[in-house]
């Protein structure tokens, strides 16, 4: 087998057969087969497509490319995993939830990179929150309170990360077999056998519209029925930022103010929806609707509040933040933003908030770069509602003078009042 | 501008633009754009094709990439280029004969590669001959003999080196725009103003059929207009291997006896054929019989021959080899192939003949192998002959008993006898 005859079969239009992939996969990853070889035929699986069953052999060669976490004496592990968002703080509500109703929570959790935001970088702008944990000491935790949530720190399916990195730098990365493969290899190696997918559509996500979302979701629903991990999938809206906050200790706040009752109704909706079906897979309930009344019971009852007090202390969290969300360091200066139109707002693009947030220093472009926790965006007002002349529809946090004026400016383009 | 959205242009079968094309050009060769990315553009250009100003385009910018040698004091110079073959020893023959009727020929040919030979491997079969002669050295034989054969020495079109190399191990070949683009860069870059081309197709050639061939001529020809390079285009069956020798000093020997008069028909065919239009392109006559005569009239009075010596001789060859080539060094083992059957020869496949000679040692799979110039095969029979049971059809030259033994087996199962 040789890597011109693979790479000339795609390109054809034929189908790769399991051993094919299979010797893709594992040459790549061990370096015999070279990144320009490996881009041709990527190229080629991005025009040509794949069926059903390359796209679940093309996962199950990257999940276990590395590490395989071997969760099974936790028993029933549910994991949700989103396509990736703008203020997307929904792990850090609905991990606590889910724990406090008695699933086992054991999240691998990735850093933001581009314009999304990523649940670790949040999670360490809690003094002390410790994310590079053992495996040992992430399973010792789910044992012990029922939840931990880590960063990638052991080696989970390489083969992804040299493809997703590939992918990058030419142009093929909006293709429906590469990120189900690249997210579903992910989940596999994390360990979890059950799947709750929130599959986000619109400005701020991968997928621009609803239609490839679906299919999206469609396509990873089937991997996850060949793969044998039950797998269910949410379409969610992402044309605007979920909640109010984007930044990264801002949207800890936010998450925290959630748990404690205070939840916006569009974070609401997607936090009750994945919860749900996460509670049914792990055998909770078929009823979907009880299972949210019983989240909602777990929020009221301030448990799932308690849960995430309890997760930030065990990893070594100061949970006097938590308590008081205004001992969180402040960006230096916040500042209004003001419209001049009046109206209703029609558009906010998630993607371009998202940008002006990475900006401003919340997110970084290249994977080295360091982050700042406390800055970012605060939305007074989305779209729907209404605004009249002068009102403040949000505010910036910025550390720089110049570039808070700068996203002033940026940001009252992107509301769309008509 | 940048690579990633040149590549997602054609990605998404767009057509690119000049600069676009340059960009990729100019930067693929200052290193700038990484091998993985010149890979992926490569596959949707393989895929998604390109348009005749797009070919056009990509070739000027590979030709632009190096030096272009500046022929214009040498007037009309006419370039020949065949896309390849097996017992191809046309331009040995073609080159003096075109060089005695008074058209300069300042040819930079090349080795051979895979299981294609090379007319600079057959002229350094002659001891001396020197292919490696400078820019200067080059112009001035030309001007002084009416002739030049020498290698690729200087630094013409290192983009499509590069993209060559690429191609070759992404399989991403046998593409007409980008073979075409190969071919014509360098031409254009080797200073020709008026190329006439030898377009190959079968078993031998790059284009397995002739209709395919007949594309990429036709293609070639408006790069050539667009190019203002005058063109002409020929195509030729290399289904079996032109003529009876296959080898390095083989070749030559054959190419020397034709210049005495004793010319295979088809290799005759091919010379005159392509002689004829050269000598049309130079100015010399619009009648393409009148111009074959004149070439035959040129190797009947040996005109053709003293030539080949001129050659031989100016660039430090021994010409006594050409006067007797009994002088060249001989295959320790010549040994006879005999077939069992009868009847008449239906096929005899010019690419399992190439790679018989290259097992033997005649050529070389990767560019550093060293080459033995006497080894080869005479074919006594070709396609269209009658065998009888026990008659020789050919002669295995070889310096390796063993390899030869291998080699008659090889090439007794190649005659297919009806």
């Amino acid at each position: 087998m040789n890597i011109q005859d693979i790479i000339a079969k795609k390109r054809d239009k034929q189908k790769l057969n399991k051993a094919e992939i299979e010797f893709f996969i594992k040459e790549y990853t061990n370096g015999s087969i070279a990144d320009y070889q490996a881009s041709a035929l990527i190229m080629a699986i991005y025009i040509n497509g794949m069926d059903e069953e390359e796209i679940a052999n093309l996962t199950l060669a990257m999940a276990h490319s590395g590490d395989i976490l071997d969760l099974s004496e936790l028993g029933n592990v549910v994991d949700k995993h989103s396509t990736g968002g703008v203020g997307d703080k929904v792990t850090l509500i609905l991990a606590p939830i889910i724990a406090s109703l008695g699933v086992p929570v054991a999240k691998m959790s990735g850093r933001g990179l581009g314009y999304t935001g990523g649940t670790i970088d949040k999670l360490e702008s809690i003094p002390g929150y410790r994310t590079d944990v053992s495996e040992e000491e992430f399973i010792r935790n789910v044992k012990n309170i029922g939840i931990s949530i880590i960063g990638q720190t052991l080696n989970l399916a390489p083969a992804d990360k040299k493809i997703y990195a590939l992918r990058d730098a030419t142009s093929t990365t909006e293709s429906i077999p590469l990120i189900a493969s690249s997210i579903m290899s992910k989940k596999i190696a994390a360990g979890a056998n059950k799947i709750v997918l929130d599959v986000t559509y619109g400005s701020g996500a991968f997928m621009k519209t609803k239609e490839r979302a679906q299919e999206l979701a469609d396509t990873m629903i089937k991997i996850g029925k060949l793969a044998n991990r039950k797998t269910v999938a949410l379409i969610t809206s992402m044309e605007q930022p979920l909640g109010k906050n984007v930044g990264n200790s801002l949207e800890v706040i936010e998450a925290v103010e959630a748990l404690k009752g205070n939840m916006a109704d569009d974070v609401k909706e997607v936090v009750l929806e994945l919860g749900s079906n996460m509670l049914k897979l792990a055998g909770k309930g078929d009823n979907l609707e009880e299972n949210k009344q019983k989240m909602l019971e777990n929020i009221q009852n301030e448990k799932a509040y308690a849960k995430l007090k309890e997760l930030v202390a065990n990893q070594g969290g100061d949970v006097s933040y938590i308590e008081d969300t205004s001992k969180f360091k402040k960006a230096k200066y916040i500042l209004p933003v003001v419209l001049e139109s009046e109206g209703i707002i029609k558009e906010l693009k998630a993607e371009e908030i998202g940008k002006i947030s990475v900006f401003l220093g919340a997110g970084r472009i290249k994977k080295e770069e360091k982050i700042e926790s406390e800055v970012g965006i605060v939305l007074n007002k989305k779209v729907g509602d209404k605004v009249r002349s002068r009102d403040i529809v949000a505010y910036i946090h910025a550390n720089d003078e110049e570039k808070g004026r700068e996203a002033i400016k940026r940001l009252q383009e992107i509301y769309v009042v008509k």
